[in-house]
């Protein structure tokens, strides 16, 4: 492996760059973005070593990493995979797998295509935002791998674990599934309360002073950017709608038991939601 | 300023004892809780220098700190009035403001007691859970000034700004009505979010795998104390019903965007929202 191209250079594939920087010194990186002002803060970052238009770089690369917004990739995933030379490695990180993986369905070349999601991120983004360990640590979920070759599925796994990260396997429906809510949801209780909290409290000092580390991080992904998220929920709408749904039926009957004052029900209710901190340690 | 007493040997009251120990190390620690346990690891951790019972410890007191919960405050406020020296101060840390002051509202010693809040904890508690540090920066608000002692709000502000931490003044009822929007509504949010991926995941081991830092900041309240929340949401339930109609509003309105595939709402939505970056940065 030579040449990488890294197309998006935001927060994930900038940070991607420069934890290769690290673990893979010897690759050469070339970069692509829509944006000028990206491709030139990478440049200077020194996430990649020149900026290029996909026609030109990808014919030239060993492994192509796809980190653009998801409504991008259903229509990327192919393109690239038509653009590449024999043996080259195509991989994205969209956070919603599912159609991504159908948008290559009965493609020739489906399988030098590796679906993945890193479930690693922060609420801001653009290349300024990457920094090289944002991986370390972090899971990664490779999806639908029996459509993958082996020597594909080989690599890049290892790839993962000399970046120090840790390396799941799920369908690309199942991911779907359960992401809408263990993340997807999380980021919209986030906006709602951030929504709400601004409606409200028109005087923004009351905000600002009551605003404590608790707040903070409940609202901290409402700073998230809406031209990743908007895709991201289109793409998984049915299964977000599920969650929403049935969050909006615990905020109820957590409502219905303050109105009527069952000071033992809420006690019981916040009991066994303490079973969280359990599950996050120490999964059974 | 000689003797305090600190009542409650929890996370505020065990931080708040290590902090004066920094700030005004000549101070004798006298340390009240109804656990043992919490008294024995108090006098370990040097958080107070001796423990005794409220009858013994109150009349010697010049300062005593109440850092017990809400349900508590309001009969214990009124009963440490009673049992105070002349001239000594009484201040408590609930995280509810009105009931409290009302429980004192006719007593002859009223204008010795400071009701505050400092807008600092973690989701952990116990005098284990404690550090010095907890305070610094943080905000703390005085509620309903004018019923207190020139000198006891003169002595007590220059205390908490000598602790580095930032004093805004409020009424109690003014308090609760925003700390519900700003602060216990993050609480059920979280609690909520909690229980919905809890009883969807009946496989613990998905939750691990995909819960990232976004699932991690927004469900961290949801491992906070139910007998600390229990009653805060009791005595606050009109505030934080009015405020939990107002998310649940805002999360079926999402819902309904989401459902009809409105991505232009959604995305207004987000970026409207994203202005709460601004608001905790920079209050205007």
């Amino acid at each position: 492996m030579k040449n990488i191209c890294i197309v998006g250079l935001g927060l994930l594939g900038g940070s991607f760059g420069l934890a290769l920087r690290k673990f893979k010194p010897e690759l050469h990186h070339i970069g692509v973005d829509i944006s000028e002002e990206n491709s030139k803060k990478a440049l200077e970052l020194k996430i990649v070593d020149e900026v290029s238009t996909l026609e030109k770089a990808l014919p030239e690369a060993d492994l192509v990493v796809l980190a653009t917004p998801v409504d991008v990739l259903v229509k990327q995933v192919p393109q690239t995979l038509d653009l590449i030379k024999e043996n080259a490695i195509v991989l994205d990180f969209g956070s919603t797998k599912h159609l991504i993986c159908q948008s290559v369905e009965n493609h020739s070349k489906r399988s030098r295509f590796i679906a993945t999601h890193p479930i690693a991120g922060t609420e801001n983004s653009g290349p300024g935002a990457a920094f090289s360990d944002l991986f370390i640590s972090k899971m990664i979920i490779l999806c639908d791998v029996d459509k993958t070759d082996p020597d594909v599925l080989s690599i890049i796994k290892d790839l993962f674990l000399l970046m120090k990260m840790r390396v799941e396997i799920m369908t690309s429906k199942g991911h779907d599934e359960h992401i809408a809510f263990v993340s997807h949801l999380s980021h919209v209780s986030s906006f709602a309360l951030g929504s709400t909290v601004l409606e409200i409290e028109k005087n923004e000092k009351n905000i600002f002073i009551m605003a404590g580390s608790g707040f903070d991080s409940t609202v901290r992904l409402a700073k998230s950017s809406p031209d990743m998220w908007t895709p991201i929920f289109d793409q998984n709408k049915k299964n977000v709608s599920r969650a929403l749904q049935l969050y909006i039926e615990k905020l109820t009957y957590f409502k219905e038991i303050l109105d009527s004052e069952n000071s033992e029900e809420i006690h019981k209710f916040m009991k066994e939601t303490n079973d969280i901190r359990r599950v996050l340690k120490n999964p059974s």
